[in-house]
């Protein structure tokens, strides 16, 4: 019996040596990076792809600024002009990047001066891999080099893509931007598009991102499948799973926003904004502003939706209910209320119901409504609140208790 | 029966068009590189840290390259002169790698000049991850930044370090750097130092890289563990399994040499040193060159020795026979012979017998045969070669048909 105890000792002694002696080379390169303090609400602004792709230039930009300005846009709260892919020129013999002479003849700098004077920010896109996705100069093995630039240029977000990128590792990858941007010392917003596949959601936040990819490319399209491209129903139901991973400075994105590029009915367009204000998604317009149609702007730039994605607890609404094809989706704002969405994912019209219960209050309560879209108070009401949902279509209200 | 073989039809040319649509976002990214033309035989040097550690500086290189010279290590083919850990100063705030002003006041370019007028090779290190082992600054992020100011300094050869990498992935931070060192221009051999983590023998050799760590650091012991590090035998257990990896460009590296350094008797040197040139491994030194002993002297300059190392056909002898403590070892030769190495591993002297059919030959043919380490002719055999062989020790022979 003694002798029994001695060995337990023994073994357990020698169990705390090796473990002493396991000299880990790297114990605290993983931990979670500090916030970076930004993107306290999920993002707004625009970004150059789903309209212009490859096309962009400084005047496609400059009117996109202009037109952020002109239609409202900056007053409701958008904020952020991004250059997507195409942007970028050679490196210089030292590795400097530099931007596509014949695309932005001026340069980023004096682009980022003509934001900066209308009171917006500018965002810029590069990639984690060798090349970008259009094949231009990706960061990889540039990433202070180029945070550097950036920052000197006046740069206020990166857009930060994932092809070219072989056999790496997406979180060091993502680390290792996020530390270049930061020892620049200048607040730039960190967006990772990383298509979800390395599950962003568990570690983009520790790794000083603000933003990450849930899935493929939106496409400008109800539903289906193209190639790397989802249509909305399917992006949704990629976003909807993640809703607890997402807060103040770190945010699920089911991806810029298509509202006004043709592909979708208008009632399909409004489903598509109140979705990702409820989902408290950026808001990233990809359409040309410049050129909107008046129910475009209106849809774009409506305040009372906006401040649903906007709300500052920040949380991610998603799906407490299923009715048919109708859903019930809640999003408890900062004032204990919830920003409902009766969500009709069908080709028909139909009755959808929230009751309280689904929304974590008790049956009893009287709640006042509010018609979100509309901006009108609806009667107050307990226990739960239909409405017919068109095909296709949403119905959003605020139910505060 | 008609309907089957269309549905079959239909389905086939579904899975065609399927397959087209989707597109790789990187075909390219991971095809093998191209060799970078240098290593057609193991490295020879030296490097500061076995010897050195953390102490590294000026004097001390110079004092290793002047000795190099002297003590006629550079006749019998040592070139390379490797700076370990712990030269690095801060970063300059474009990010400029710089040496540490204190260890290297004349700087590294000043060094490099000076070993090239010697008829050296600078070799220099740094580290995949965000810091080098012993806490300076890593190239993570700065690899093409790093790359251009070692070949602007001169730099020949650069050892990469594993620590501080957190997740990254092994192949493409290599890659990462060896395109880095690529894009300079200058020929800048490149030795990874991952320690057999991700079993870079699989992936090395395509991701640019000349010769890569079978396992953790060597110690300058016989056999055992320690905090990370290994004794002779234990190394040369984890390098002999991955014999078939190795060839003229791209090595099995299991560390480097501890002849000299006063933790083994000379009997072990030796054979520490024939079993590194049997595997074709580099040899790069590990002592203080300039206060070596005449047998240290001797025993790194054996030139009968470095010939079978350094052999153009560039395979990496292996066990190919076990007796009770004894080993046998066979290295194929360009001129169609066999270095032969009669291995003892205990602590008992012991005869030893390499047959011919274990090395590939029929039994009947005669074989002339050369006793290495003593430079002498031994009577041509038949069949079998037998030795007593000494505790510890080896018995080194080429054998030719």
């Amino acid at each position: 019996m003694k002798n029994k105890a001695l060995l337990i000792v023994w073994g357990l002694l020698g169990l705390v040596v090796a473990t002493m002696l396991r000299a880990d080379p790297d114990p605290t390169a993983m931990l979670p990076l500090a916030a970076n303090g930004l993107a306290a609400a999920p993002p707004m602004g625009w970004n150059s792809w789903n309209k212009f792709a490859c096309g962009v230039n400084e005047q496609v930009v400059r009117a996109a600024v202009d037109a952020m300005v002109d239609s409202g846009m900056q007053d409701v709260g958008y904020r952020y002009v991004v250059i997507d892919d195409c942007w970028q020129g050679m490196r210089a013999p030292d590795g400097a990047i530099e931007a596509d002479p014949d695309r932005f003849p001026r340069g980023i700098k004096a682009l980022a001066d003509y934001v900066h004077s209308k009171g917006l920010l500018l965002g810029i896109y590069s990639d984690a891999g060798s090349q970008s996705c259009a094949g231009r100069a990706g960061s990889r093995g540039h990433e202070f080099q180029d945070a550097q630039r950036f920052a000197a240029w006046g740069i206020d977000y990166l857009k930060y893509d994932w092809c070219h990128t072989g056999s790496q590792d997406a979180p060091s990858s993502y680390r290792t931007m996020a530390l270049a941007l930061r020892a620049t010392g200048r607040p730039i917003l960190f967006s990772a598009c990383e298509w979800g596949q390395a599950r962003p959601w568990l570690w983009a936040a520790d790794n000083g991102v603000n933003l990450w990819r849930v899935g493929p490319d939106i496409m400008d399209r109800w539903s289906g499948r193209g190639d790397y491209q989802l249509g909305v129903l399917d992006i949704v139901d990629l976003a909807e799973p993640r809703h607890a991973a997402a807060g103040p400075g770190h945010w699920n994105d089911p991806d810029m926003l298509e509202v006004g590029n043709g592909g979708m009915t208008e009632v399909e367009y409004r489903s598509h904004f109140s979705l990702w204000a409820e989902m408290a998604a950026p808001l990233i317009a990809g359409n040309d502003l410049a050129h909107m149609t008046p129910t475009t702007r209106v849809l774009l730039t409506n305040r009372e939706v906006i401040a649903i994605d906007q709300d500052r607890l920040g949380a991610q609404g998603h799906r407490v209910a299923r009715q048919g094809d109708g859903e019930v989706w809640s999003k408890p704002l900062a004032d204990g209320g919830r920003a409902v969405l009766l969500f009709n994912r069908g080709d028909r019209a139909t009755t959808i119901t929230a009751r309280w219960t689904d929304l974590g209050y008790p049956a009893h309560v009287t709640a006042t409504l509010r018609d979100v879209w509309n901006g009108k108070d609806l009667p107050a009401v307990s226990g739960a609140f239909s409405a017919d949902v068109e095909a296709h279509g949403v119905v959003m209200v605020t139910v505060t208790p």
